[in-house]
């Protein structure tokens, strides 16, 4: 079926949700959120993306490159964000995103 | 704030998502829903996407352009299978579906 | 159609989603952003509830009265969260919640 | 962190959404697709909910056993009703759906 060649996007995506959603928590309890709050607002566009196409991709959406060069975009800016902030959430987050957007790319 | 000036859009997508979930609703009680699985398919595919474009503007995403520019295809490609069928809850799909594809252009 | 019976309660569902999601545009964007930190969090919560339940009423989930239970506490949480705080956005949003969380209840 | 300790739930939901929406996907190719009508409905719900609830967890949610007790209730549905059919997309559902409502149980 054709979901199953997207078998490793899905994986990705996931742990970009994930990464994504750890940081948008860890933000929001950093002492200085404020300085946060570029990275908190992409953390949320950036994991409800990833959750919207890993959904779309296991369902068989005909829309999968469309959906997943917007992905990437969404993807490289959090990770871009994500990378300006020493914090080991904020890092590992950028890690997941852009590795996510490179995925993204293959398939956009 | 920058949301208000997709108001507009933002009513239409939430009118074009639940025309959407009314038609898939009502061709899964259809009798011939084998003849209405492309309809069901796309209802999906299109409410899903309204309803994220949705959230995404009037949350201020820095993504509006590039999320529209892929509302409008899927709205698009929804609002041409439910033209058609000749279903009551399928022509007012295709209408809301082609309806919200023309605003989402506008700012793709 | 089961979805009609439902369809004050969509558009109250729609208001509280939106008035969620501005006053966390807004809070992201005042000077105290740490303040404003739990607000954040379920202005998130709530509007993604309020949407998740949005489409499932219209597509004519057979668990709307559970969902609305989960979201008549979540929308209350947010309501009782935003009173608090003074800005305009968040006493707009703390009546959206409240009303809403009442409105779930009725068919919760 | 508090996701941590959900990790082996958000992994079950995530199986469990991939198996639902595999399972929507192959009945709406299948011949009869009017016996599989309520398959398809309930592997939207469910892959829905499943989806939902991965977010709320990994962002860490503070309705976390609410939303798990709708997530059971709504898993237990799909399941039960994928259980009927032979169909090996079905039969893998079923498994999935009811084990993620056992683990969605243990939390709510």
């Amino acid at each position: 079926m054709s979901h199953e060649k997207y078998q490793s996007l899905v994986q990705t995506l996931h742990e970009c949700m994930e990464a994504c959603n750890h940081c948008y928590d860890a933000c929001l309890g950093e002492d200085d959120v404020k300085m946060m709050a570029d990275c908190i607002r992409l953390d949320r566009e950036c994991s409800d993306m990833c959750g919207f196409l890993e959904q779309a991709l296991v369902r068989g959406t005909p829309f999968a490159s469309e959906l997943a060069s917007v992905c990437a975009s969404i993807c490289e800016a959090c990770g871009n964000e994500c990378k300006k902030h020493d914090h080991d959430h904020c890092q590992k987050c950028a890690d997941a995103c852009l590795k996510c957007a490179d995925e993204c790319r293959k398939i956009a």
